[in-house]
């Protein structure tokens, strides 16, 4: 019963199968292998569009490239007050850029606000130098609270952002689980809705470490060979990394895998939701779940062999009384029907 | 016949087989896992003392962070004219450090001079602040050119080092490599001769992506845990390196695979030095040939199949002639008997 | 009746004769003449305690600089929301410190509120490499709205920094404002209340270009000397920053200057609250006056030739009605009687 | 008999008079003031051509603020071996450009080879990732050791230059003692030669504090408004460092203070040529002046009064004995006949 985080599972068999598979022979290192470029084809099949893809080893890698790619001098990007940007990457999107700002924007439910961006972004008249400059947004796709943005979501926040010439890029951590819930194609989640870059995520979706960005403008990120070698991201054997997401696409096991997720997480809702003991903080639509417990439950669930973390109260939400706690719940492609089933049974006992 | 790089080289079956082990199941992320913490164990065994190790991607940002471990403003670093920080990573150790200079250290065959070391960093006298401050040396070992520095060559660069209060680092892309060709310890290889920090890598010896930054001096880098996390080198999937490490160290599987490819080298240099086509630039120490030909020979081997790179001429090398260039050849834990046979009768015929 | 700001002012006649009178000869360069030594010896004295000062370009060097001294990765320092750093200098404390974020905390009338600077600072909890890690808290004195804290403000603030183990820095811009406000003496304002370092302006106050940084806590900044000259931020013609401070601190002009400007702020705050036609929107403390008005009125006065800026409004601040506007006036060591004056008449008609 | 340094003399008379003049009233801040304005004008009258100028605090900024204008991930900016920037800037240009490399390049009396420079950028070829990417050249106008460009050499650098589309800076920390040397334009000694962007020094040449880079292509640097305001180095009362300026080109006061300088120095090498006790190191071509003496007469010199600095012998330099040592004579316009005529008696006695 393992809900800490979608980071704890181990590797799909069809990705570790994959990489025994590509063990042997030899192949042209620094991401120039036959394997390599088969796989940033599929990148662009699945887009819908020539994309430029770099292979990185973390999530927060990706992101801080792809704010570095983007940076102006005093530049400001602006993300949701609780983007893991903002409050899981130990500055490093600060540090890549040499000291951009992330300014944190509200926004309900772990979405941007575009009212709220346009007004954050407004803070920083264009050629006023002393402010600063605006140089990005980024919107984390599904968000941090387990909450996904709708197309036509995505497509208002870009509105704001080519009102201020601003790029858009996508913290797509969970990129799967968001595409499966909203049942639409990469391209609409994308780069039809108005986003520039995203930060492509396999690793909590059944992979060990495939982490790419992704370009989808490509006015944009010229410089990004140099970026990312200068930021020790290049893999010597990229091949392996290639590896996990060929594997990774066929048959679309990535898109299985992100829907086993988000059923086993909407499973788990259900039993909550059901439960007198506790109640669903919000409804999820990927594969977080979030309830509120009293403290006592919260010790309970854990002494049945639960594994879950208290969560972090969002900034302003008000639902959690005294006595009582958030918690969050992460399912994955590892999460099985038995611990599902045993957590029902726990929450109706 | 592929010479190209130890890093066109896939993994080992051990290596491959130990993370199809580890795919399954939890475990905690980040660095923090049961697996980790044993083979965190077993480096310090290893070394012969409590060490401190920091799982990161790549070569690159093992020794990247090593200088940011300890940078001091207007800090410079010594290293070798010819070493991997100064002509292969694109300046990633000024870019981690925000701006420290790396000054090149003359010295024969790839080795740092000590004399020279001295001069160099006489030329920034303490306390002078328009010249900036010496922050640490580094060796590479083996180094760019396939040679080894003997305990007692590095104890020499320790005391220029202890003189002048600074840090000794050693590159250990090659570190095994190194090491079998020396049949010391890897406590007298390091820590015994002088060395505080060594990036030591599995990449290049049989794995697919596992490389650390080993910290001996317990006085130097408690920042490091920030630092790599700021640095976007943390894992999430931290155990997946752990599991290469973990098969690497099984009954010395890394100094075999380690005396096998410099075996190979030895072969092959032997077959040119046997040959009247061409000639060693100079012996090899661990497992890398560099070989002097004239051009039609380079083509000629090429034209048979052999795959190498030429090398760019080290400064003030003087041994290449008119109409002949110098070549690299590379050998792996993955190279086979068949193919320096077949390199041998190519060199005889 | 120039209210713009108190850099719009020139320099103080006393001030400009004592560059002059330093014009000519030869003195050692960087810092290091006599002049230079003099001036330091004043400072220790002012304050009550040997300090270590360092002459910068501007008052942004100077935050900059006390940042980048207590500068940790993945750093995280506290000021208002309003603060001068986090509004007005262009991202140069993130750039001097290669990424530290600056965390925005609330309080009343520009001061930070300890409570929420606790709160604030217990996001960041210590080794929890993800977040980052606190590295300073600082405090704006005068802050940016003309208001003042008091020794018993600061000791609070101050009391939460001890707690979490962090240095407390203040933004002196307007120091001699706020202390002739506060009639104590630089100890009281500073080291006594737990300050460790002070970015103290002069250049405000009647001088052209005169700031330090002052560290109060001799554990902090011994790397100052090369930051400040990675920075370019060492004037090799040092002396003539000398000048002016020691013709600033002779027969105390610096108060003399700060006291004239404080009243020339408080007559003016007097006939705003004495008028029908506009309200103060706090009382002034130092030298800056801000006021709200109706649009109308905002340009009569413009239109009758005051000269000052219209201010946005602070974060949460509502006593700005439909029609109406704030705007702020600066007073100086230039300012004249006869302006206020003309103001008052303008105001009172 | 002071021939420390060029920064150890004050201000000229006219110089100070200026800032007097311009001590009282009110001027916008922050470079936007009429006076500004006038001298910017100014500044293209003099280069013959519309320029951008930015005013910083130290030659040591305009060097690191143009280099952060053409700064490229992974950059390599060529300069002398013994330039200013590789010698005696603490690492400002590699703090401020966030990591870039200076590799130094070889070329006798001070000046690059055009040879060498080719040689020396080749070794990083473009689109190699692995070595990064050159990003610019610069040359110091006059050289550190008093030497000068002709324009056929800047030129010669400049089809260098060209090739490899780089852009040229010139380090003009002694701009006008090169410039009357010449007896050319500055348009002839810049643009005409190939020369985009300048470290124009007032300072050396009787300012106080007057320094700007002068960007003469209007393809670059069009985020030097931000990044010289996020390096700490735009003043609030910039208009004293236009007054400087302002007064340093009335009559062209600039010109003659440089000649003065010049002559002072060519007489001064005059009378070390006719003297039996030391000899000139090389003809100078500005206001230094290099000799070689034996120990002995260095410590009279000194002890009859004399203020100069022993010089670090230049890479390479083969001209000194044993038992003898290299000095450094600098003139300025401070310098006065009575000191040179002391100097030649005590070298003729």
């Amino acid at each position: 019963m393992n809900f800490a985080s979608d980071n704890w599972a181990g590797a799909h068999p069809s990705i570790a199968a994959a990489l025994v598979e590509h063990a042997a022979g030899f192949a042209s290192a620094y991401g120039t292998s036959e394997l390599d470029r088969k796989v940033e084809q599929r990148f662009s099949e699945i887009f819908g569009r020539e994309v430029a893809i770099y292979f990185v080893a973390t999530g927060t890698a990706a992101n801080s490239l792809a704010m570095t790619a983007v940076a102006r001098p005093g530049g400001v990007a602006f993300v949701h007050r609780e983007a893991h940007m903002m409050e899981d990457e130990c500055g490093a999107p600060e540090y890549f850029t040499g000291g951009a700002r992330l300014c944190p924007v509200d926004g309900a439910l772990g979405r941007i606000d575009p009212d709220a961006l346009d007004r954050a972004i407004r803070r920083y008249p264009a050629e006023f130098i002393h402010a600063g400059q605006p140089m990005a947004v980024s919107i984390t796709q599904a968000t941090e609270i387990g909450t996904v943005y709708r197309p036509a979501d995505i497509a208002a926040i870009a509105a704001v952002c080519r009102t201020h010439g601003l790029p858009l890029h996508m913290d797509g951590a969970r990129f799967a689980n968001a595409l499966v819930s909203l049942g639409c194609t990469p391209a609409e989640m994308t780069w039809k809705s108005g986003v520039d870059l995203v930060s492509f995520g396999g690793t909590k979706n059944g992979c060990w470490c495939a982490e790419a960005l992704v370009v989808l403008n490509p006015e944009i990120g010229r410089d990004l060979p140099f970026l990312r070698k200068r930021a020790a991201q290049l893999f010597s054997k990229s091949r392996f990394v290639a590896a996990q997401f060929d594997a990774y696409f066929v048959n679309d096991l990535w898109l299985e895998t992100a829907r086993h997720a988000n059923r086993m997480a909407r499973s788990l809702a259900d039993a909550i939701a059901a439960s007198s003991k506790l109640r669903l903080a919000w409804q999820p639509e990927a594969n977080e779940v979030f309830a509120i417990m009293p403290m006592e439950t919260f010790a309970a669930l854990q002494d049945a062999g639960a594994v879950f973390y208290e969560w972090h109260t969002p900034h302003g939400y008000a639902g959690v009384g005294k006595d009582e706690t958030m918690a969050r719940f992460v399912t994955s492609f590892a999460t099985i029907d038995e611990d599902i089933n045993h957590m029902t049974s726990l929450l109706a006992s």
